[in-house]
């Protein structure tokens, strides 16, 4: 059964995930529809990049990913179907996949036939984003949705850097836990850490794992997405420093 | 595979919607579950009214949409099933299916036997309204389920009305990003807006979508349910106005 | 087609929810997913118990119940696999099943051949709890997942206690609507209430239902799992009181 995940910015108390959601079963019957998340903040683009870059991986072949963050709804910003190794993604052009475009081919989606004739202009993710992505359901081919292009909006995206022992990233990413989440990557700590700083917060110890520390502890963890965390044990590390997403953050390895 | 909505006031983070789904799937096995929303405020009828017709037409033919809120649960109130074009609803008869009953076959329930033998009073949802749901997602007919009524319980909606140039109207909805969905038709403004009124909010501009207007400027735009909406580009217009869900909007034309 | 329920405190706007579906649709293809909730607060691993034991006895035969709430992640804590009559639960032995444990068969999970090769160790739920519960959704026997125990860890769970007219218990949940859902069997309630303590709380009537009262009163009902609960019709119980689980709660029959 063909899967379609679902990213958005909708939230959860109105009709509006579940019109995307009848579109697609009637579009596509037999689909299996994944909440990602829909709490993204109201049009964080950036946000929902890191989240669908996130949850790609675990996904099967032939997925298909909807993503909906969209401020520029009903202008002229293209709308893109991306093949991603072998998942898709249907999104605007607005920077959303940025963090899949790596080897992806992307095509901007000219097929008004297979929009819904609508009232207003302003549900894309109900007229278009869905009719097209369950197209893809019913394994129709993206090569027909339209022209390959090799000029998708990106957004600019820092990577970490390190030098000799100093390493300098940033939070790319604040959790549900509280965990702030970096862009550097996990295998950079080859010694063992003599501090970590970001803003006015100093971290002076890392663990493998949160049981390893006392409650109201904080130290810096290798996480889930293979980058480094800084993380309290039983809080929340980001409400407690009032540290958010941006906050460039240095290392400096023993 | 037959489809089943839910709609409810249960929330998200207690067993309840579990236990429904629960119910749904050992009683009609294979069914595919999709939530409309459990945030409707707890009581708020006329919310859950509104979000149900404006998800209904995105479904497909036979979809069974369960609709729970319903304060008057344990009570005498009877239980409707209605079929709604090729459609059908399942629902307390307190006036959450008015929206739809236009055209609409609605019997009241009268199957005792198809009830959850439970304990207390207080969880229709799993016991009684998942259940005769179940019973219509494995195809049982709705005619057998008890007789047709003509007198279910209606909440009282006003309609907009328009004198020359003069339009007026309520907010019905306020939705996710703060827009405040009114009961005016868009195809009313046949002409130029001269200017619209909502409680102390004045608005002087009209678009067809966010992107036409700078950060921060409100607009009334054409919105997805084929009525007008007041909306803030990047900003939320319920919010920053304090009007909510009932006030009165007057549309000045040229 | 296999059920597998998710029962998590990973919240819904991360990734997190997403990836465990796409490990257990990618190990297990097919599956019905169902969300319990993944609301349960950072941690709360008896708040976690309450809700799985609530909304196990709805699902059909062969169900999986994948419950994570693991602040021990990474550590040594064994994960568990029980089968709880005709169902199944994988979960961190941290006392999550404590209330399912009745009766229930326990295995120690000892099977690193199905677990995913990960960055970090702090998301077991995608690595380690994913793949094993595909592996039972799959058909794979339970017996093959490790030795059974009769050690796992537990929840002290105080019971209710009768003494004449006299019932001593205590708040074991608060739901959506503040309604405090006590220990005490309802059919304890033999005879008409005289009173009810909760801290400073004093109720003075029941009901069966909350259309018996008036909007803003407060009652002790029999609630949807059995026990006596503490509700305010209209109205919050728990916000209007601030009692909160884990109270005190005495009742004298007449």
């Amino acid at each position: 059964m063909a899967i379609c995940t679902l990213l958005t910015d909708f939230g959860l108390r109105d009709y509006y995930v579940g019109a995307v959601k009848g579109t697609l079963l009637k579009g596509a019957p037999g689909s299996v529809i994944v909440d990602l998340t829909h709490q993204i903040e109201a049009g964080d683009v950036e946000g929902a990049a890191w989240v669908l870059a996130a949850a790609l991986p675990s996904f099967p072949a032939a997925t298909v990913h909807l993503a909906v963050v969209d401020p520029g709804v009903g202008s002229r910003r293209r709308l893109l179907a991306a093949r991603v190794a072998d998942q898709y993604c249907v999104a605007p052009d607005n920077g959303l996949l940025t963090k899949v475009f790596d080897g992806a081919q992307v095509h901007a989606v000219d097929r008004r036939d297979l929009f819904l004739e609508a009232a207003g202009a302003t549900f894309d993710g109900r007229d278009r984003f869905a009719p097209i992505s369950a197209y893809l359901l019913r394994g129709g081919r993206i090569d027909d949705l339209g022209p390959i292009i090799d000029d998708p909006v990106r957004l600019t995206l820092e990577t970490a850097t390190r030098n000799g022992t100093r390493i300098v990233g940033r939070v790319v990413h604040v959790d549900h836990f509280g965990n702030l989440v970096t862009n550097i990557p996990s295998e950079w700590c080859t010694r063992p850490l003599r501090r970590a700083r970001a803003g006015s917060l100093e971290v002076r110890q890392s663990a493998d794992y949160y049981a390893e520390l006392a409650a109201g502890e904080t130290a810096v963890l290798p996480g889930s997405m293979g980058t480094l965390e800084i993380s309290m044990r039983d809080g929340d590390a980001a409400a407690a420093s009032g540290l958010k997403r941006g906050v460039r953050v240095q290392i400096d390895l023993e």
